[in-house]
Order: C-alpha cells, then structure tokens, then sequence
C-alpha cells in the first residue's frame, strides 16, 4: 500500500509533503480545527511536527501557540505532544490527556468545556471566531477530490467546510475496507434554514459515505502509517459486574412493567470501564436485537454486535484495544455492513437522541444526595476530562442512568456526597444513580424523597451514616425543599482536600 | 351566552354537574392531571370545590390528599386553594403560588421540578404513575365532542389522552373567537415510533385546532363563568431598561457581525417584569417581521404584535394583564391570525428548539463568577417556582440570555456570588449574562476568562471587589480550571441567612 493508492485525485500529488512543511503553513496564533474523537482519527504526525516548530521558535525567542479544537479527545501525539510544549492556548471541546489537564489545572492553559452536540453549530454561528486551519486525517482521497473519512468523524466535515486551509493527513495503516462505513449528513444549516434531521431508526443512512472538501483549500498532503491510541480496558471487576448487574435487572423489571420494549431501545454508552461492563453483561443478558446510538463505539459493544446481540450500531469513533482491533480488522465486512460512523452534531444530536428514545449510561465523578450530578471537576476546581455527550444523552434521553463506584481511591472518597462541588447534570436531567451498592430510581420524586433512596441505595456503608446524619440535620436547619447546612456542604471537599480523605 | 351554547355535543348534557358533585368523582390518593399554565386555562371551580372537600373530609377523620400535575403555574383557586388544606401530597412540574410554595419550603408537600418539556413525554412513558383523573378547562364541546381548548393548552392533551376519567370546566368567560387560534399535535408517540415533528418556521399549523377525547371518559361536565387570573406587571424600572438596552445593543452589534439576520431569529422571553422591558424595548428598537416562539404570551409580546414589529407568536399559553386583556379581547380577530396555542411539548421541544434557533431569554436568581446560574432556589434550600421551560429553550437555543438585576432586596444580596447555591443551567448552558450594569458574553471562553468578564461587567459596583478579590485568591489556592475557595464558596449565602445580608 503506498501513498499514491490512497491520494488517488492527482491535483492533491503535488501538494505531497512532510510533516514538518505542513506544519510550518498552520498560522502562529491560530484557531486549528483538528480530527480526532476518544482517541480516534487524529491526525499524528502534524501535531507533532508542529509541537517541534513551536518549541523551535520559542527557543528563537519567538514563542507563540494556536488554539486546538476538536472533536473529543485525541492522544499524546496530538494533545499530549502540544500541551508539553505549552502550545495551546484555547482548547476546546474535551481532552483527557494528563500533560493537558496538567496545564489547564495550574492554569497555562484555556479550556472550554462543550457539549459534543454543540460544537459544530457554534462554529457555524461564528461563536468560536475564525477557523484558519483544519487538520484532518483521512483514509484516503477518491479521484474526484472527496475523503473517505478514517476511524473518527467527529467535527470534521464543519473544519472542512470552515476552515481558510485545510491539510490532510493520510492514514494508510486505517484498512480500506473502513470505505463505506461513514455517513456524512449534508442537510444540517443555520437558522432559519433548518429542516428536520430525516433519521427514525438508529441505523438509518441519512448522508453520504465521503466528505467534501474545497480541493483548492488543501494546501497539503501528509502521509501517516500509524495507529490510533489503543484503549486499554480493564477486566471487568466485581464493583463494575454489580454495576451492570443493577442495570440489567433494572432494565427487566422495566421491560416486565411495559415501560420498555422487549429489544429495549437504542443503547448510548459512556467511555470507560464501567460502561464496557455493562455492555459486557448485556452479552449474557435476555435481550435480543439491540441497537447501539452512541457517540463512540468501543470493545463492549463491538463484542455484543460479534455475538448477534445488537444488530447495529450508530457512532462517531470506533476506539477499540489492541486485541478488539484485531477482530475488526479480520471482520470488518462483517462490521461494515453492522456499524455507522457519523459526524458527532448527529450521533449527538438532541433531536434524534430524543427521537429514537436513547437509553443513555454515562460515567460521573460524584452524586449529592439531591440527585445532582458531577461528571468533570475534581473538588469543584480541578478539570478531569469534561462534560463530553453526556449532556447530550443524558437531557434527551427515555432513561439517564449515571453510574460510578460508590467510593474511589481505595475508600478515601465517597462518590455520593451532601452536595456536589460542581454541577454538570442537573437534578432534571438524572433519572437512575447507580453504584455497586444499588440503584436508585429517583423519576418522579422530590428532592426529600431522593435524598432518602440515594442514601439507602447508593452510598457505600462506611459513608451511609454520615450523608444520613448531614440530612436529618439540613432538614431542622432551613428551607425544606433541598434541605442543606451551607457551612458543611462542602466539608466533605474541604476535608478531602486537606487531609487526602473524606473520612473524619 | 348559556352552557348549552357552549356544550354542543348532546351526550354530555347529562352529564353536566356542579363543581362539588364533579370534585367527588375525584379519587382520594390519586393523580389528578389539570390544566393551567401561567396562571390561563386552569380549572377554577373544580379545585375549590375539591378543596372544600378535603377540608371537610378531614375534619370527620378521613383526612386525604391527591398529586396535581399540571402545565406550569396556576392561580389561588387551584394551588393556593389546594395548598391552604394540606390536600396536595406531589405537585409537578411548575408552581408560583405563596400558599404552595411555604407548604414545600416546610416540607409539608413534596414538588418535582421539571423541564417542562419532559413533562408530558414521562406521563406517556408511565414514569410519573398513573393518570386516575384529568380535570381540563375547555371554552366549548363541539357537536362531535371535541374540545375547544381555552386560554392555556399546557399539557392538557396528553391528560385528556392519559387519564381513566376526565372532568370538564367550561368557561363561558373565554370568549368564543379564541376558537382557531390553537394547534393541537396528535404526530406524537412513545419510541421507537416517533417521527419528525414537521415544523420548520415557528408560526407553522401542524395539528389541528381541537382537542380530542373519548367521551366514554367524560365523567362530569361543570360550568364556570370567572377570568384568569390577572398577571400584574410593573411598568418597565430604570434597571429593567437598561436591562433591556444591553440586550438591544448587543443583538444589533450581531446583526452587524453577520452572526444573526437583520430580521433576528424567533424569541422567547421568559416570565416577569424584566422579560416585559426587554420586549417593550424592541417596540422602538430597529428590528422588523419578529416572531415569537415562547411558552407564554404576555403583555409585552401582545403590544409587539399589535405595534406590527412582531408578527406571529407560538405559545402554549396566553397571560395578560386586565388592561392587555381588554385589548386582546377587543381585537382578537387581529390576534386569531398572528398567535397559535400549542401544547407545551410542542411549544418547549428541544428539537423545535434547536431547528428554529431561538433567542432565548430568561430571568434568574443568581449566576456565579463562572457563568452557573441557579434559577430555582433561594440560599440553595427553598424553592421559589421551579426551572420552567428556561431549560428547554437555553440549551437548545441559539442564543441563551440569563438576566437579572445585579442586586436583590435593596442592595443586600448580590445576584453575582461566588459559587451559586443551586445549578440549573450549567457553564455548559449559558451564554450571555444580563445585568442592568452590563453584559457578559460568555461564548467560547473558558472559566477563568468567563470570571473576568461577568465580575467586570455584571456586578453591583458594592460586590464588585469583593467578587474580584475571592477570584484572585481562589487563583492562588488550587485547581486553575474554575478557581474556588470551598470555604468561602457558599459563605455569601450563609452570611444573608445569618443576617438577612451577604455585605460582610
């Protein structure tokens, strides 16, 4: 396989170069519209390149850095490899890399936390400023100038649409056989132009399978033969098989009171290893003919689609393990024919979460007893990832189920606490908390009643006496709606930060 | 104009009764769907009488009381009547009345604080129960049976499709021509069977203008002859104008940046005295052909519409003041053709929301230095009415406005705190934050930049020090990303509950 295979419209073969030129044409000071979702399809050997240049020309005594937007998060090649040379000014919609959240936490770096689903949109309104640049990785280039997209959609039709330049980077190690996998939806616009999205079943093509792209606006062509950023998953653990074994019997008990349909609804899942033990489970499950409606499609999910109990699956990255990637690979007619890579303003697009009925499970860090979710921040100022689709799903979903081990750091933390140190998911948007403890069903309750089932359910034994002890007392202090003692709400935060433990 | 004029439909004229022999059909314990949104359309004689019932009830010993849902708030005949006999055990999604309000802040009867968008899909998917009664206000029964839906549609069909019984109050107050100024949606379903809603400009027909129900159900029909309660607003205030003139400028400052049309986009406008100045601001500023798509029509949207500035508006509600109802009564004609009534999952929906890029503006309690605004709760405990639609139109909007004075109670609370007592609308959610002081555009920054601003711009010149002086130490205390004090994050609002005042 050699570069001419994959650059097949013949005007890109002289804008062929290296990493390092191509780089040297992304504007100082620039806003840079780069690929990449959850690890996925981005762009390799640029960002690195450019990290070297910005390095260079700092130690010239001409520093300067670009503003990084993507659509999720990338890897160390790219987020990693700007972030350590402090080039990053802006960084937008979400990261989870520990060079970056190093940087933006002791605050060198900017970061605007987005929902997934409005990105695009805020780029087109002119929100964001000016796109100067995309950097997109491909698969390859078909004769007539369009690009066959590679394992992440993500943003990546709006930098092209958007951006002044645009420089491709070509991913020949990404199979070919990827070629008919995507579905790039040309129907959105801008207020008052907007139709209604034509989807009413997951797996539904709405779009084309290629991006368009401006030839005259390429004004490079790189060659990369190197994988994504493997994902590396962790067995499923005991707290992790509670978890989903809560959800699933959840999801029985549902199906019996004809709230559910037998085959359930279409399945969001969070990144991470709890997400991927309850899909794990659902492999043993009673359920048949699932569908999957997700942002980014990982082992668990491809393994349920392997076993013949989901029939499809809707995403906008395929993030895979080494070993889950070898199986895609060996399979992937029969994956082609089963997955949908989309761009994430629809896999995440509240019309159509809302529409299809998503039935969302999404990661949080903390819980308070109110119901209140925290799915970013560590002790109310420390950024972790962000807020990512959660939102997305979790607002415009049939079910929101967020799951999270009841303690973390061997027991140190409690992840159900009086109140939360920031608010990501409001007390509206949560309908199910589950923790290896139990679940907690708070649809339709007050305030009060939720406190009381989030207690009893949810909060590991150690801590039950204490969240007990802090809501019995709020509920002589004050106002009766969501009872707290202002003065230790965040005492549990306070001691943690203090002392490394939420313990007394 | 007699009850048979307005009851036409022959079967039912057996079945007409008077209000007390309709509130005993009522079941003890159950849950009673009535109509009502923004104090229009509720039912006024049934929920007395049902009041008087309870009240009687319990003094022979056989104390009872139901869960009233309805559209959004009510009046004094409804929840204030209702409340006054400790008879309401669950009140969803919206309330505004005192009565109500001091029986949840004393933990006397629990509330569910809902988008109210979610409001009807959730009765549909079974998560709030069991619908046992629907008690609707309707202006007339046609020959068929079908219902001419009054001044408030709210979620009065999904009550009229839900419940096992349904109870009618006719209002022969509402005048007749209102007949064809709503549009009743029957497209609706639970997934996987949804469709696209088919609207793409807000002043679209897509249903129908009655409301339909099986008359097996109607168990009693029951005349009433009384208005709605009259909304009273202040004449627009120094601050509420200045208020208005930010918004003003910076909406003509995005027409001219090419970020909005010269038209602007279709407004909604949230309740009280401040929406109504930004609204009487437009009657002289320079837009032309507005249109409304809002909850709830008031004073202000009336006199754009009759000024010729506006010309339509969706709502789900009309509320007007008595001096604007004369005119709306005088002229309704006119209005009939510029104003449709839809139900609220309609008039709210997020895909709707979303497609036709709403402006949206909405008032609130209090926003913090990071841009979170809590529009629910005072001191983080009690609740004031609950989060309404502002939801549903500020994350789906094209532009999200939060406003409100910079200070509240002459001076002693500051609307601009440290860490906000209750979330929301997250970082995510919010745009734009309005105070009469100025305007903080909040697009595409990050926390940090986000703080400057909004202290600059929006608080009280008294707090604005103080504001500036916990950020800048907060910087200085640990995570960079949103700087905070957990200490001294809430100690603004402890403060004005020690002392009525959060001046040190």
């Amino acid at each position: 396989m050699t570069l001419a295979d994959r650059v097949r419209y013949a005007d890109f073969h002289s804008r062929i170069m290296s990493a390092e030129d191509a780089a040297a044409l992304i504007p100082a000071g620039g806003n840079v519209g780069m690929s990449g979702f959850t690890g996925a399809g981005y762009p390799k050997a640029i960002p690195q390149a450019l990290a070297r240049r910005i390095e260079a020309e700092r130690a010239a005594g001409r520093p300067f850095r670009v503003s990084v937007w993507t659509g999720a998060s990338t890897a160390p090649e790219l987020d990693g490899a700007l972030a350590q040379v402090d080039g990053i000014e802006m960084r937008l919609p979400f990261q989870s890399d520990p060079v970056c959240r190093d940087k933006i936490n002791t605050g060198q770096m900017h970061f605007s936390d987005m929902h997934l689903s409005h990105v695009a949109q805020h780029a087109w309104f002119g929100f964001l400023g000016r796109l100067d640049v995309a950097v997109v990785e491909v698969l390859g280039i078909l004769p007539d100038g369009r690009l066959i997209p590679s394992t992440a959609v993500g943003n990546n039709k709006t930098w092209l649409d958007l951006a002044d330049k645009v420089i491709l980077e070509v991913n020949t190690q990404v199979p070919e056989q990827m070629d008919g996998m995507h579905d790039i939806y040309y129907g959105t616009a801008v207020p008052p132009h907007r139709k209604p999205i034509p989807m009413t079943q997951p797996h539904e093509r709405i779009g084309e399978p290629y991006l368009r792209v401006d030839p005259a606006k390429v004004v490079a062509v790189v060659a990369t033969h190197q994988g994504d950023r493997n994902t590396r998953f962790a067995a499923p653990d005991a707290v992790s098989n509670q978890i989903a074994g809560h959800i699933i019997d959840f999801l029985q008990h549902e199906v019996r009171q004809g709230r559910l349909p037998r085959d359930l609804l279409p399945l969001q899942s969070g990144v991470g290893n709890v997400a991927n033990a309850v899909l794990a489970g659902l492999l043993t499950g009673p359920f048949e003919n699932l569908t999957g409606f997700t942002e980014v499609l990982q082992d668990g999910m491809l393994e349920l689609i392997k076993s013949g109990k989901m029939v499809s699956a809707s995403a906008t990255a395929i993030s895979l393990s080494s070993a889950a990637l070898a199986d895609f690979h060996a399979n992937i007619d029969f994956y082609r024919e089963r997955i949908l890579l989309r761009p994430q303003e629809i896999s995440n697009h509240p019309e159509l979460v809302r529409r299809l009925g998503i039935i969302a499970m999404n990661a949080m860090i903390e819980a308070d007893i109110y119901g209140n979710v925290n799915s970013t921040h560590l002790m109310g100022s420390s950024m972790m990832n962000g807020i990512g689709g959660s939102g997305d799903f979790a607002r415009n979903s049939y079910l929101s189920f967020f799951v999270t081990p009841s303690v973390a750091k061997g027991g140190a933390i409690s992840c159900i606490v009086p109140m939360c140190s920031h608010v990501d998911h409001t007390e509206h948007d949560v309908q199910i908390l589950v923790t290896e403890q139990g679940l907690a069903d708070l649809r339709g309750l007050s305030p009060r009643q939720r406190a009381q089932v989030i207690i009893d359910r949810c909060a590991h034994p150690d801590f039950r006496p204490l969240l007990q002890d802090y809501f019995d007392r709020a509920q002589r202090a004050g106002g009766q709606h969501t009872p707290h003692i202002l003065g230790e709400a965040l005492s549990w935060h306070q001691r943690c930060l203090a002392t490394g433990s939420m313990r007394p």
